[in-house]
Order: structure tokens, then sequence, then C-alpha cells
């Protein structure tokens, strides 16, 4: 795509080196900031780079933060013995959104994957065991989707946690609320036959 | 969707205000920021600003534009006798992708809309006059889509150019190339056999 201006294009490139926006989608962006004022562009412009500049992540659970504390962990209505492991801060918005969690949270920020060069001292595990060991914790809940990798960090973290008596729980594996069992893949089914839950009658 | 920072969620919202833009495809935008270094967050944001600050129109016609008069008005390869009509620059953009004109344009904005409260004085219709009283103007392409508005707009345009010699075409209208007749609309397919080519053997 050639464009008659060099600044028109070279907003549409920087549009465009971000993630799922090819250069039509960049073009329409751009073209979208052209019809509005110009003061919208640098308020969009000013909170992004103020929003890169300034973010933190929390010193205890390493979720992104204004401060150096998060909201969550600075937060009196919260369980601090209650922790909710999760590869990063996107699981944090989607358990969040259910309203079911009132614990706080530790943010890996990624999965062990041998096949990556991602190792254990790669991820937050060892801030993970700190925690458990300062003996504030009581339980954790292992919020990692079910994968290859998943299932390697849950393994090595349990046994990082061996010598301490934290409960550890993963979220429950089965069938999705509205799924239908002939689409559920074979190691989904299985496990949801095997973690069967007893019926209330 | 709940986030425990307010920078965060105010880059979110900014990058949301953008058309096509929902809340989770911004989050994964402004979590691609925060995966990259600050300094590719400031470079986007310069360009961005620097682009809504300094980009022109140019003077005779209306593309958008670095200088005031765009690189297509000012090329000497360019026939300045022969104009093509469009409504705004994307279309501008398509056309130069065919490779296929040489000429100059002119953009209107807009089409005629009455329902949309568009009128004649709404588009730069009097530019174009002006431009073909200055007797340069051999030949007018109308490159518009066809539409209501389309339609009006070139009925328009050619009312308001009777009174000079330019000659005045449209794009062919007719089936896509590769397109199946029997999804064609019945008003394409009908024009196509009206404006039929005659085959060269």
């Amino acid at each position: 795509m050639q464009f008659s201006s060099i600044l028109l294009s070279e907003a549409v490139e920087s549009f465009s080196s971000l993630p799922g926006i090819g250069k039509k989608t960049a073009l329409r962006l751009v073209l979208h900031l052209l019809d509005e004022e110009p003061n919208m562009t640098e308020n969009m412009a000013a909170k992004l780079v103020k929003m890169r500049q300034n973010i933190k992540h929390c010193q205890r659970c390493f979720n992104i933060s204004d401060n150096d504390i998060c909201q969550i962990c600075s937060s009196a209505k919260r369980d601090k013995s209650l922790v909710c492991v999760v590869r990063n801060i996107k699981d944090i918005i989607a358990i969040e959104e259910t309203g079911h969690f009132f614990g706080v949270y530790h943010v890996l920020g990624n999965l062990i994957s041998p096949i990556d060069g991602i190792g254990p001292e790669d991820i937050r595990i060892a801030e993970l065991v700190s925690r458990v060991d300062s003996k504030e914790i009581k339980e954790i809940i292992m919020a990692i989707s079910p994968s290859i990798e998943g299932e390697t960090t849950i393994f090595y973290i349990s046994k990082k946690l061996s010598h301490s008596d934290v409960s550890i729980s993963t979220i429950a594996r089965g069938v999705s609320f509205g799924g239908e069992l002939e689409y559920a893949d074979e190691i989904t089914l299985g496990r949801s036959i095997i973690s069967r839950v007893k019926y209330e009658r």
C-alpha cells in the first residue's frame, strides 16, 4: 500500500506494528483520527505514554498496578491466606469478572516450556515459594490452563512446596457450561468422569 | 471489564474509542505495549500526534498531503488534464494500487445524502467546478461507488458542469473479475448487459 504522505504512512506503520492490526485496519484507524479533533489523538497518545512510563508491577503478586502494592493485595476485603496462581494479568481480569474469588493472586508471568527455553527460574516461582514460607498463605489454587506447559508448571510448583503444609488445588477441569459432550476432547471428557461430583438430591 | 489499575484502564479506554476495537482487543494491544520497550509506545504516540498536527489537505485535489500541494498533483509524470473524482482518500489509495491511472484526483469528502443531511454545498463540488473552469481539465472520471448517494452525486456534478465541454465518464459497472453470475445482484447484472463490451476476435 503506497501513500502520497510520509506523515500518513508513518502513522499507519505505527498502528500496524501492533499485533492483529494489518495495513488496512491501521489506515482505517488513522483516517478516524483525522476525522476527529486533534486533541483526541493527543489525549490518546498521552494516555498510552503515561501508562507505559508509570505502570508498575505489584511487589507482592506481580499484578499490574499504579502503586507498589496493587488494589487487590491492599484491599481489606480480600482473604490474604488464599492465593490464586495465574499465568498473566489477563487471567486475573477473567477471574475477577466471575465475581467468585475473594483471595489474592500470584502472577507467574509465563509457564515452564523447555521447548521455548522457558525454565522454572524464568517465571516467578521463587517469589511464590517465599510468599508461602512467610506462613501467611493457607491455600493455593492453581488457575493454570490445562496444557503440557500448564501441567509441568503445576507439578514443578507442587514439588517446590512439598516442604510446606499449604493446601494446593487446581481449578476444576470439565465440560464447559453449555458445552456438548460430543465436541469435548477425550482428555477433558475423561477427566470430567474421573473428577465426577456427587449429585446432591 | 474491571482493572486494578487506573493507568491500564485509561489506556484500554483510549484504544477502544477507535472504531472496530473492542475492550478485549484494546487490552491485548495495551499488554503488547507493556511487553515491549517503553520507547516503542513513545515512538508510536509521537508519530500519531505529529501526523495529526501536521497533515494537510492538498489545496488542489484535497488529498491528504505533507505539503500544500500533494505528491500526485506536483508530479510531472501525471496528466493534469485527466481528473478522477473520488469520495475519499481511501479510494485514491485503492486506485493507485491498480497502477492503471496516470491522471490526478479530486476528493469530494463525501457523497450527497439528504437523509444524512449532506447537501451539495457540504462536499467539494464548487472546488471541482472552479478547477474545470480554469480550463486545465479535459476529462473527468467519476470513480464513485454505485449507490443512491453515488448516483445522485454524479448526476448533480454532471448538471453543474453542463456549461463546460469537459468529457465525463464513470468507472465501468459490472460483474467482478472471478465473480459468479448467480451471486451478482440484479442491478449490477442488468447494467453489465446494457453496458456490454464488444468481444474482439
